[in-house]
């Protein structure tokens, strides 16, 4: 590990982590699917469901309701480690909703460009 | 990022994480701070509450009772990405409590050794 916060490699990582966000609230499959590592180890941990492995995470948003993935981001922290790894993390409000949503993410660069390898989400409990 | 789970690399982080685990449910506050990485970029997700900065994780440990820190793991993955780099993650569950807990970490491999710069943990809804 080298260089936290490398402008160059924070900008990568803030592009594509707009492009997963944009991607969310538009229930944009195709581009959800993509920003995640196809492997059986990477894993997301969702507020009803723990989803172990690539395929159980695209079966899951190919299963989900587009509807209602509108969020309002409160809070934002994104950090690089090196050149090709980062955090990102979120706090998140859903209209109607009083509850602090959280989510945060573990990015690897990897040949064919940034992926998530890890994922949680969750609601805080008050 | 070069190799997925080098055997050694993942030998390292399974023994910290290990250590972790120990004196999370020992509530060994010495050793949970020393496993974090003393930075203001250090964030952490609790059940109850937002954690931004090492600081701020310090003074919550500082403040929580021990009592009541067992815990059960009930499913484990760690994964290791290239030799600096790792993600854990945990089920877990308390003793009377229907609930399902997940923790999820984001190591680094600094010059002092692994520390985790990102952590989440929360209860899976119903």
């Amino acid at each position: 590990m080298s260089v936290i916060n490398r402008p160059d490699v924070l900008a990568e990582v803030d592009a594509v982590f707009d492009a997963y966000e944009q991607a969310l609230v538009t229930n944009d499959v195709a581009v959800l699917d993509k920003l995640f590592f196809d492997s059986p180890n990477t894993l997301r941990y969702g507020a009803t469901e723990n989803l172990y492995g690539y395929e159980a995470i695209r079966a899951f948003r190919a299963a989900r309701p587009g509807k209602g993935l509108a969020r309002t981001v409160t809070a934002r922290v994104v950090t690089a480690y090196g050149d090709s790894f980062a955090v990102t993390h979120i706090e998140f409000r859903r209209e109607g909703d009083p509850r602090i949503g959280r989510q945060t993410q573990t990015w690897v660069k990897m040949p064919e460009g940034w992926r998530v390898v890890s994922a949680h989400v969750s609601w805080m409990e008050g």
